[in-house]
Formats: C-alpha cells, structure tokens, sequence
C-alpha cells in the first residue's frame, strides 16, 4: 500500500466545475471518467441538474468523494480547493492553468493553493496538470483523449504534451500503464511523492518518468534509492543542455539547476536515465518482463553474419562481454550445427538455418553458465517464416532464467511476430545494437539493486568555531573569504601546513621561527585575488628574510591597489609539491540538489583538461573514494609513471571532512581547496595538506 | 556516365547455371531476373533447353550477354568466369560460395579468380555475392526474395544478409535505391570501385554503405573526397570494436585494420559514419531529399513545451545552434500568436493551437535569414488533425529554400501523414532528437562539400641519406632502431639536438666541448629498452665529468646485462625541457591505410590521460595543423596558464616531414619521435627539437 493509494484508487471522484459544453476541460475529464470508471463519478456545478446524463450536485460536499478534480476558472480555483478541504476530500487534482507558469500573479496564487493544500493536508495534483490516470479501476481523470492500456509502467510527466504523446504511441504498440500523473506546476505533490508511493505498490513494475526539475534533489536521492532497491525507475531528464534547461524554465518556470548535478544526483539515486522515448521505453519494457542477468556475458545467436558483427560491437559500446562458451557448449553446437556454422561467439547458425537449428543453437548456448543473457537475430531467408522462429523463442524463452532479446531484420513479415514476443515480455527490434543495448539495461539495474549504500561520512569537529570563522564575513564588505579563512579547515579536522596571518614584520619573524625551514609568505586581501600575478607571494623564504620580505610585500599590494584592504601577510609552512601530487577540492551550491562536491587533480587537469568528477553531499567513504578513482589522470594518485602513490586514504578522508562542512552550513554557497597537495603514505604522519581555500558565504543564511 | 554503367545497365544478362530445381540459388536468380527485368534474360546450363519457360543456351559464348551472373557449383565456377572473358563478357557477378571465407584451399581458388578477372579485364563482383539490383531497369540479379523499390540510393553492402533484410524493411517503408550490391569476398571490385562509379551516377543521390573493412584505405580517401564533393556517402563500419573486428574477420576473412585508422580515415575521406541502420537511413533520407542549410541555426516550432524542451536538448547535442530570431521574427509571431504563446525559440504555438497557427508560425520563422533549419514538433490535441498538418507542412516546405524535419508524436494517427511526408522528402519521426540528429546530418555533409583538401606536405629531403639509415637494420639482429638513427630524422630535416653517438671517453669529451653547456649522455644499445631505469642516462654533464660519465654508463649497462650489444654513448645537446613542451609525433602501419599518424603531448598526456589525435598519412598543412588544434590539451601548446606559447609552425613542419618519411618509406613499421620538443617561438631559431626516437624497420620492404 503506497501512501497515495486513495490518490490512485477512489470510490467516488468529484468533476468540480464538470459541464457538458463542447470543447470543455470539464466535459473532457467527466466524459472520460464516465467511459471506463469502475467507480462512482459525480459532477459537481451549481448551474446544472445533470451532466452527460449524470445527476449533478452543486457543491463538492455533497459529492461524498474521495478524489475531487478541480477544472474551474482560475478566479474561483482557490475556493474550490478550499471547499474540497473543507468537505474533507483529501486528494484532489487541480487542472486548471494559470499558475506559476504565467508570471508573478500566477505565483502568487500558487502560494496561496500549496497554504490551503498545507492547511487541509491534501494531496494535490498540480496546478495545471492535464490529469491522472489508473488502470485497475479505469479511471480516466484526464482531459487527454484516450485511456491507457493496463499494465505495470506507473508514468509521471512535467509535461501534459508528452502524456498524449506518450498514451497515443502507446496504445498503438501494444504499451499499458498502472498509473499515470500528469505533474503540473508540482505545488504540492511532487516526483518524490510517487517515487515514494509507487515503490509500494505491488502493481508497479517499473517507474518511469519525464522530468523538466526535480524540486528538492537530496530527498529525491534518498526516496529513489530505496524505491530502486526493488522497483527499476527510468527518467528522461530534459533541459540537459544550456539552452535546453532555459526552454524548460521559459515552459514550466522550473529553476534548472545544473547538469552536472542532475548527472550526479540521478546516478546517486539509482535513477537509470533515457534521452529519447525510444530509450525510455525500451528500458522500462525489458525491465518489466525480463529477469535480470548474472553476468555481464552475452550470447548472440544469428543467421547472419554482417547483423552479427553489428551486434559484437554493440556488445562492447554498452559495456557488456561477449560470452567465451564452455567446451561442452562448442562441442554440443559442433555437434548439431553443419560444418560451416560458427560454433563460437556470435554463433553464426548460417542462412540456411531453419527454425530448429536457431532453437537448438538458443537452447545450448543458454544452457552454458558462463552465460548471462542472449540475443537471437535473424535476416530474412527462405528458410526461416519468422512467426515460426517467434513461437520457438517464446517457447525457449519460457525455460530459462535468463534475459533474452530479439532482433528480427526485416518488414511487414515481423510485424506479428513482433507483436507476439512483447505480449510475451521478450523484446524484440530491427537494430541489433538496440537489442544489445536493452540488455545492457538489466545489466544496470541488476547493479543498482547489488549496491550497499553507507552513511554519509561523518567526524568529530568544531563546529562552533566553523560558525565563527564564517560569521567573520559579516564584518566586510563583501561575501567572499580567502586564506583567513584557513581555520575553519582547521576546525574541521582538515590538515593545514602550520601558518599564521600576521600583521607586522616582528610577528612574521617569530612565526617563521617556529617553522622548520623556509616559509611561503602571501599577501592577505579579499581585494586582490591573482596575489602570484602582483608579486604578492614569496615562496622559500629564510628566516633572516621574513621581516624584509613582510615589508616587500606590503608594498607591491600597496603599489598595485592603493585602496586594498590589506588583512596581513600569511606565514606558512613549505609543502614539498614536488614530492605530491595537487588536487582541487569545490563546491558549489545547487539549487536543487544542495552541496555538490568536485573533485580533480590540480592546475592543468581541472583547468585545462576538465577532468573532475562531481558528487552530491554529503559523501559516503565509498562514494569519496570513486571519486579519486573515476578521473582519468587517477593513476597519477596511484603511483603511474615510477612516482611514489599518494596517500590516497587522506584524500578521502578530507573529501570527507569538507562534505560534512558543507553540509553543516548552507551559508557556505562555493568553496574551494586549491590545491590540497596529496603527500606519498608516511607512516603515521598527516598526507594531505590543504594550502589554500577560497569561499563565499551567505551571511543571511549564517546560524544567528 | 559512371565507369561500371554496363554492370548495372546490361542489355543481356546471362545465368550461367540457370535451373528450375525448386530451392536452387540458380532458379531463385533467373526468376528474379524473368520477373521483373526490361533487357532479356539468357539462362546457361547445358542440361536443359528451356529454364523457367525461357529459351536455354549451352554456353555463355551463346548467350551474347553483356552481363553474366555465375551460380556454378565451386568445382567448374574458375571455368565459368574463364568462358564469361574467352566470350567477351566483361561484367561478371559471382554468386557462388567457397572462396576466401572458407579457409586455404578457397582462398587459393579466390586468387586464381582475380588472376582470371585480371587477365580478362574483368569488372567482377563477389565471389560469395548475393547478387546486384539496379531500379531503372528492374534488374534483380540476386537470390534474394524481393526486387527493390525505385529511388536514389545506391547501396553496397559486405553482408548478404544486411541486404536482405534492409530490403525487406525498405519495401515495407517505401524506401528506394538506384543499385544495389551485394560485395561479397570483393576479390576484385571493391567499395572503391563503387563509390568512383556512383559518384558519376547522375541518379545515384545517395552512396550508403555496409562495410566490415576497405582493402585499400588511401586509394578509398582519395576516390571518396572526390565523389563527396557532389555526392553524400554514409557509411555502418562494423567491426569497430575488438570483439566486433575479430567476428568480422572470422565472417569474411577481413583482416581488420585498427578502428582508429577507420575513424581518422574515414573522416578524412569525407564519409558521414552511421552506427545503426536507423542511423544510416535516417542520414541517406534526409540527404537525398533536403537541401542543405546555410547555417547551424535551428528554429522549432511546437505545440507541446517538454517535447520542445527535448529537441532544444537535442540541438546542442547534435553541436547545432538554437536560432536567435530577428526581431521583426518575434514581432510578427507575438502579432499573430496568442499571448500564451512563446514568440522565441522553439516557439510555443500551445496546446491550443490549429493547423493555421502551426503553418503561420513556421513560415515566419522560415523567413528569417538567421534560421538555417527548421523542426516541427506536434503532439495529438483536439485541435490538430496530423493529416492536415502534415499537408501544411508539406505546401510550407515546397515554398522554401531551408531544410525542415517533422516530429508527429503519436501512434496509429500518424502513420498516414509520415508516409506522405516522407514521400514527399520530408523526414517525420516520433522521437524530437531523430528530427534533429537528421537536420545535423545535412549541416555535417554541408561541411564536407565545402571541405578544401591541401596537397600532402612535401620538403626537399634526403631521401638517399635516410634509406642509408634505414638499410642499417640488415647488420642488426632484430629491426629495431632507437638513436642511432638520429640521422633519419636529420635527413628529413627535422631538427634535432647537436650531438654524437661516440666509442670512446675521448671521443666524448671531443664532442661534449662543440657543445655549448651541459649535455645529455645515454647509453645506446637496442637490448636495453628502458635506460633510465638502469641509470643509463645522465643529464646536464659537465665538460669535465664527460669522461667519467661515459665509463659509468658503460659500466652499468654492462653490469645490468653483461650480453647487451653496446652501440655506443650518445652525448648530446641539453634541450629546456622546463621552457618548452613535451611532444610525441608517432606512426603504425595500418594493413588497411597505412601509415597513421599520432600527435600528443608527452608523458602524462598519452600515456596516462590518452589524449592523442590520427590522421592516415601524407597529411596536408591544414590536417598537421588540426593535430595540434584537437588534443584536450592544445591550450598548452598555446601558453596555458601563464605559459610562453610554442612555435606551433616548428611542430606542424615536423608533423609534415616525418608524414613524408613514413610514406616515402613503407620499410619503416612503426616509429617514434618521443620527445619533440617544442619551444617557444624565437625569431629566426629551429623552435622544435626531437630529442629521441624509436622505430621498427621491415629489412624485406627496403629498397634493394
């Protein structure tokens, strides 16, 4: 039982503001309910006695319903939803338009329906939704033109276009839902909602959607990663590109947030994504009939060997193997097949291969375990009548355990074949390629499922004086925080070479004093931000020469900006950079998925190479460690090119430490640790030191 | 006039081994023939008088054909095509199997076939062909079920099989072609042969192809540039994985080249690459029916927001551009749209809107000049009939000069209006990124056809000097060559350090003394491979320690492999390695291109981060210098962060001459320039230096 099962499944719904008027909203959704519903429709309009020859109450209150679907104009949708509160109707589905998507007066209003939804704790679809839909009991709350067909995929979509699009292509191939939602402006229910229902409901076999923004990305990550855990969900995530993502907001008034994040949420959530309807569907089709293989390793089993060739690529292209078969499998194939088959993979069963021998072939090589999943693939002979080969791998099909696909190459004469495997859950395409690549779509989900997911890293820090270090940037004049800000590193566990910021040439000679050998020396200004680029910087300074080069300085920074606020000069500790490797540390804040993490190695291959990797926070220590293994130059950390490895475990540990800081204080908008050198494994000793950091913060957002 | 037109325009077609056994290929390919065929058919079998109603003759000297299509058995098929050139048949199809494909003793009758072809001139297809078709005559000289439709593809295919079943689905989908051939074994005739000839077909529009490997890849580059210059080529390769190469050489024989060489190779021979039959149709439709836009700039005109959103997304990922209106654009749809619409792009006519709208909207945004192509994207509503707005779409597209793609998202109600769309050259697909991915084609191939290809780079060289080197590997008992063969390079007149390969310490000091500063000692043996480790290598030498060093050397090396043949001590000129950049210029020979060309930068850049680039030598100035322009890191060549920039000319030069070398010399296999150096530009200077090299020699391909 999912938590919006009455959403789903009413006894009564209530048409408020139904009419019988031509080209209507309201006649739509009361007609379409009418046709097919199981349960009891009731118009609601204080203009009629009956509606499409269905009696007609004036007030929702009267209706004595469960789902209320309010299609009334804009200027009275507010009472009505209220009314609906008032009557008790808990789930109500609002498709009147005129909302948030119409500027700053829809907004409003918009505010004001989520108050009153809050108000009476409903369920709310919408605004400007084209509607719901749920088999089972034929509902049809909608004003798109034709119902769905049954079936297991429950459907949500930010848009109403893509619900006709999507049911009129359907229901001409065959593709039948459990529930659909058509989003709307999302003002109350969102997708996490019914990532969240639909992962209890036994009748949904898999989740699909088509999503323009996700309205709050770390509870949709930990919504979808539970629901995946035995329900597939498949996305198509639109706005992908810049001017895609403005599209979206000038359509939906969806604030975008940033690829790279949704990338990185929707793979944190277990989300499998699609870019096309054909993806999508071909994703959640194979999820919802095949089981999920053991292995990565495919067979391929064809009559011909170009289409064969084809798909051997296809097989690498999507990540999968091609299985080696065991010694009793080419044996048993020698044995069957004539002398001019190929008896290894892609089993070539030759073009005059009838129906027996492809059974046959299918048969031995899914009976090899080294096999995960199969693919059968056939062009057009005079030896094979594909209904025929059809029936023969439904039949196989229906004795094993593992997934298999079809490909049958060719026209008219597939058509019924075609049909008759996806009835039977087996899918089946022209293109080799799109067969492999279903496959590859178990292969996913199979490994979503297998992940363990751990608690986000967490260790013992100072969190007050974090606090204090941030609200230093309410004494200033802008929001940014450089060098001065090393002690909230320090607060939270993070090593930094010793140093000091000093202000005067006697201060910067004790403090070098206390530091073994020669020191960096850096101008501290939130005014002058390339300090290397104004002679602002000093590196292997001895001690003799602190308090000249204290003095030196000062005077290029006052040379090159007379009006600089200059916070003192940094004394720090040398980091061997030679002996290390430098890597980047950010954040930036996203506006739907919150902290997102980057990660990279220093200087050319952030900068020039764009080689990083992104993570939504906070990380868990498996999620950090990837982190330092899926950049290409990660062997670099690892020791490539006779260099000694870094200590790769203090990488992480400060991922770490840097993800609990962000998390800890959303007044941290970006951050950046640049470069945190990463020193070869010493026993005992610290490996990584952050050398500098950059931030900007929110002072409203500061703890008060 | 193409150079093969009798091939596929005969006015006489022998079947030398006619028959009317049910199941023979020999009845299948008379029948065919008999079926459809406006010239005459010629049966050959001297066991019947009459084959299939049709006269029958005894010998193809008889048959007076100017076409021969051989079905023989294996054991008289060499006698058959020997009587095909005593009889004056110059074009010769092979059906028949068992050659090359079938292991020693067929490939050894294959290369007695091409003897036969060669001593007769013959222009032959196959052997293992499955026939070839041409429309206008209706010509189905294949053993395949069905003739074609008519239309302007011609199409060639190295599997039997991918004909049959991409004609089956081409009748199905009202797809035509011009010829049609199936390459079989391509002992004689290959893809080269026919790109040549359809490039002069005036009713070929199209050259699309299916191929597992081209057995000549520079004689293709140069055939393919010229004919796609006027006529689009696409092109599946398969086989580009290694899994998929090893399935194609165990298929056909094919000995794969490396897909790194069909990529560059086949890029430079202005091939438009598809990767699935989808693809590779979707390409030769829109090729062959819509002009080519003036510009990347794409307008999209829609009536359903998050299929707009998808297809914007779809813009950037095809590397297109969303057109940005002219103001006058925007006034005249904010004129004639309702308010709700979105006047920019992808315009938003609405849910609401008629076929009225949809055609004012997109002949307006095909009246701008900035619109380079348009995409119309509807979704079912109560307001559009598709039939209609297909009709509007196709009388808007015949009034206009710009491309246009149609997405009708919806099932059973489109297929009508796609079928007229499509007959009437207009692409329509349900799915918005197959809309847009086409139009991407046609700006691909505008790019091609206004591609202007450079002479190979050519220098005055010493070629007699380099072969000299090159011969020094028949003293040597393996053929690899390091730095002792400087020279080679010197002859080609890349630069290279001052510097000597010397005997002994006096000798060394001698040399050491010519040269300004430190230098570099190595040993030089071809038995030790990687002298730095062995301390084989000595940097920055001073004049009076050259002596001891080059005892050292000798020592260790003699030490770490007391066997080793010591060639000698290389002293040389100290490069800055710290005010340059590290590069490599390297080459394989590839079996089907030969010579391919890498560039990357050094180290970390190629080996670990694998950020190189390909071309198929001789290169022209422009390819050198797109080399050095595509690698990731190319800014640091061009003074990245803070960086002196390079003389990137030195670079391109060396590119140049070392692609002369390799393609003057087929003896050299493989070679390596790792470093060269490349410095920052200095008037006057040799800004580029290769500091060591590597190659492998075929002593049997050197000049006698």
């Amino acid at each position: 039982m999912g938590t919006l099962t009455e959403l789903f499944d009413p006894d009564r719904v209530a048409v408020v503001g139904a009419t019988a008027r031509d080209g209507a909203v309201g006649r739509a959704v009361t007609s379409n309910l009418l046709d097919d519903f199981d349960g009891v429709t009731v118009p609601v309009n204080p203009n009629y006695d009956a509606v499409l020859d269905t009696p007609c109450v004036d007030d929702v209150a009267e209706a004595d319903a469960d789902l209320a679907v309010v299609v009334v104009p804009p200027s009275i949708v507010l009472d009505a939803i209220e009314a609906c509160g008032e009557a008790r109707v808990r789930n109500v589905v609002v498709i009147t338009a005129g909302f948030g998507e119409t500027g700053e007066a829809g907004a409003t209003r918009e505010r004001r329906l989520a108050d009153i939804a809050e108000e009476y704790d409903l369920n709310l679809v919408g605004p400007n939704s084209l509607g719901i839909m749920s088999t089972p009991s034929g509902m049809n709350a909608t004003f798109g033109p034709e119902n769905a067909l049954a079936g297991g995929l429950s459907f949500m979509s930010q848009s109403g276009a893509f619900v006709t699009a999507v049911l009129d292509w359907a229901n001409d191939n065959g593709v039948g839902f459990k529930d659909v939602v058509s989003l709307g402006n999302k003002a109350v229910l969102d997708e996490t909602d019914f990532v969240d229902h639909w992962g209890d409901d036994t009748e949904t076999d898999v989740i699909i959607g088509y999503l323009e923004g996700i309205e709050d990305g770390r509870e949709f990550i930990e919504t979808a990663r539970e629901t995946a855990s035995d329900t597939p969900i498949v996305v198509v995530k639109s706005g992908r590109t810049s001017a895609g993502a403005q599209a979206a907001s000038s359509h939906t008034g969806t604030l975008a947030g940033s690829e790279t994040a949704y990338e990185a949420g929707l793979d944190q959530a277990g989300v499998i994504r699609a870019e096309s309807v054909d993806e999508l569907f071909d994703a959640a089709g194979i999820l919802g009939s095949q089981p999920l293989p053991d292995t990565d390793a495919v067979a391929i089993v064809t009559n011909a060997g170009g289409p064969g060739v084809m798909a051997t690529d296809a097989v690498g292209d999507a990540g999968l193997d091609l299985a080696s078969f065991a010694s009793e499998t080419t044996a048993a194939l020698r044995e069957s097949m004539p002398d001019e088959a190929n008896v290894h993979n892609p089993v070539d069963v030759i073009g005059d291969a009838d129906v027996d021998r492809f059974r046959e072939a299918l048969q031995t090589v899914l009976a090899d375990e080294n096999v995960g999943a199969a693919l059968v693939l056939a062009a057009p002979t005079a030896t094979i009548d594909f209904d025929d080969l059809g029936d023969a791998i439904r039949g196989t099909v229906a004795e094993t355990d593992a997934p298999v696909a079809a490909c049958l190459m060719g026209g008219d004469r597939t058509r019924e074949p075609k049909r008759m495997l996806q009835n039977a859950g087996i899918p089946c395409y022209f293109d080799p390629g799109r067969g492999i690549e279903s496959l590859a779509t178990l292969a996913e989900y199979r490994d979503i499922r297998a992940r363990e997911y751990a608690e986000p890293m967490s260790f013992d820090v100072d969190r007050e004086r974090a606090s204090e270090v941030l609200s230093s940037v309410t004494d200033r004049s802008d929001n940014r925080l450089g060098v001065e800000a090393m002690a909230l590193l320090d607060a939270y566990g993070i090593p930094t070479p010793t140093g000091e910021i000093v202000d005067s040439p006697g201060r910067a000679r004790e403090v070098a004093a206390d530091i073994d050998g020669g020191v960096v020396m850096k101008i501290v200004s939130p005014d002058i931000l390339h300090k290397s680029d104004i002679g602002g910087v000093a590196v292997d300074v001895a001690d003799a020469d602190v308090a000249d080069t204290y003095e030196d300085l000062v005077t290029r920074a006052r040379n090159y900006q007379p009006d600089a606020t200059l916070l003192g000069v940094q004394v720090q500790e040398m980091v061997d950079l030679d002996a290390g490797v430098e890597t980047i540390v950010g954040m930036n804040r996203d506006p739907q998925f919150g902290p997102l993490l980057m990660f990279g190695l220093g200087g050319i291959f952030v900068e020039v190479m764009e080689d990083t990797t992104f993570r939504v926070a906070p990380v868990s220590a498996p999620e950090a460690r990837e982190m330092t293994e899926e950049i290409r130059s990660a062997p670099l950390l690892r020791g490539a090119r006779g260099r000694d490895s870094v200590d790769v475990d203090a990488v992480i540990e400060t991922i770490g430490r840097l993800s609990q800081l962000v998390t800890d204080f959303p007044a941290i908008l970006e951050l950046d640790v640049n470069p945190l050198v990463a020193l070869p494994d010493a026993d005992g000793g610290t490996n990584a030191a952050a050398v500098d950091v950059r931030l900007t913060v929110d002072p409203e957002k500061l703890d008060p």
